[in-house]
């Protein structure tokens, strides 16, 4: 039977089956730094405690309303770092080019990429190019590493606390809908644009209003809902939010409604989630941005698992992204 | 004009094209640390010198003698590491993946990641899946990048000093060879197999031995020839070297002979060489490995350029790699 197993595009989409893979990886290289799964691992290196994270970048179409793949790369990895509770500092950058591309497109990703480094304040250091014949690449996919300095005197992991408040800081869905958009020509209104940005100014004024902040995760792949089953299950916690408090723009809503979509699954790029001690969650929110809301809560009932509260008053559990919802979008 | 410029296979080689692409990148990102073009990065961060870098995998095939990209993800960036002087302590682990790829494979693959890791001593400690649809990528492309503590008390650069030596760890243009042997079914004999390991050991027996080491660099895309005429521009001085000091093994000679090859521009795995004192350079020889030798030195005459030696006593001028040798050896 195994012999037969292949891998899919589903195995890609931040779900149920991409855990499957990442299962053969954690057993393979087992270690403590790896097994904690956040968006960044924390090394000690000499008593400094730093962040380190990477991301390939795969995007399709390679410009979007909104952005582009190369400030993604940086984004993406700026913001696992920043959700660390670290200062992103250096970041490598590695290209897999498909021969034939044009130099201008080239050119043009290399001054995303320069604006957005300097728009998150991390400088380039390292890098590479390779390049693979046509048809064995699509066009350009792009690496990014990232390296963070830890200085939060709380401790940020993937494990939430009894009472938490859970806080987002905006409206959800607008990334993964922007790429579709533009990938298929569904014509939606053009106000649907990649939320695609840095996190790392926002997440540093919420550190330093809170040093009871235990979790932070951006919500990429597999978006709000995905997110949250991994930190119930990481956390052995319940975890319960209020679908009437989550914030999502009409133009998504309808969007989603057209196609059978659930914004609570579609991938984000410049939206995260703060797990902090109820006590301190409305400073934290106030902190964030002017759209942050407080859309949840830790609990220690139905251990593992996420209840919804749907506007209608009825609860159901959300589970991990199972299907493939929307491949390549970052 | 540069609306219709393309990048072509030749961009990828390591030679003079792909410097073309990586001016692009550094006229953009220009600072301090990318300025030194280095293997690795240099970092300070709160005092700690931290050697970062990153590396893509495309080979193909993915298994051949001697290796195979699992191994060579590894060795790759361990070794980058390696030769900036530091000691290789974290990996990061990006694989994308075409759809279609059987689970055996990627498992096999990651078995030998978990090997090697284990053997140069490092931790793979975060990571990335991404799937992409069929035909948009070739089985299977890995990034590594990695992180290590420099103890060394002297400064590796880029930049050698006159009248040092030129040692180098052993014979040259294996693993090109084997990859293409193994693409193409040249049918050469089977005793040329990639060099592929980690030099993080042997790089440390050098360094205990003097103070005195200014550049390493490990001699991957472009082979020798081609690390030796980039170190040469860095340092503005010139480098002469002997081509009957240069370990060839008998079975690599043949096979170049017969392909019209020169060793001298083939990529290694497992080579690096080392820019010390002269006074020292015996001692470090002796510490590198059994089949190190001395094959050259730095000069103040012909500043940037790369002069040979051969064995019937003639000289020439060693260029860049120029023309599209090997694609897809790492």
């Amino acid at each position: 039977m195994m012999a037969q197993k292949i891998i899919t595009m589903s195995h890609g989409n931040g779900g149920r089956l991409m855990h499957e893979l990442i299962d053969v990886l954690r057993v393979k290289f087992s270690n403590r730094i790896l097994n904690e799964m956040a968006d960044a691992a924390e090394l000690d290196i000499k008593g400094n405690r730093l962040a380190f994270t990477t991301d390939s970048y795969v995007v399709k179409p390679l410009f979007f309303p909104g952005g582009d793949i190369g400030k993604l790369a940086v984004f993406g990895t700026v913001n696992d770092i920043a959700v660390k509770g670290a200062k992103p500092l250096y970041i490598s950058l590695a290209f897999i080019i498909e021969e034939g591309l044009d130099f201008l497109t080239f050119e043009r990703i290399a001054k995303s990429i320069q604006e957005a480094s300097r728009k998150a304040g991390v400088f380039v250091v390292t890098g590479d190019i390779k390049v693979v014949e046509r048809g064995s690449a699509d066009k350009i996919f792009i690496n990014t590493a990232g390296i963070g300095v830890i200085e939060y005197k709380g401790r940020i992991s993937s494990r939430a606390r009894k009472e938490d408040a859970i806080v987002i800081n905006g409206s959800i869905g607008e990334h993964g809908l922007a790429i579709l958009n533009a990938r298929e020509n569904l014509g939606f209104e053009s106000s649907i644009k990649s939320d695609c940005r840095n996190l790392n100014l926002e997440v540093k004024r919420c550190l330093s209003k809170s040093r009871k902040i235990h979790v932070m995760r951006d919500l990429t792949r597999g978006g709000l809902a995905t997110s949250l089953c991994e930190i119930a299950k990481s956390s052995s916690l319940g975890i319960e939010i209020d679908e009437e408090s989550i914030p999502v723009r009409k133009s998504v809503q309808k969007a989603c409604d057209i196609l059978g979509f659930d914004p609570l699954y579609i991938a984000n790029e410049g939206k995260f989630v703060c797990f902090v001690s109820a006590g301190d969650a409305e400073k934290v929110r106030r902190a964030m941005s002017p759209r942050a809301r407080i859309i949840g809560r830790v609990t220690s009932q139905h251990k593992g698992k996420v209840y919804l509260k749907t506007r209608i008053a009825s609860s159901r559990i959300l589970p991990m992204l199972e299907s493939d919802l929307l491949p390549r979008i970052c």
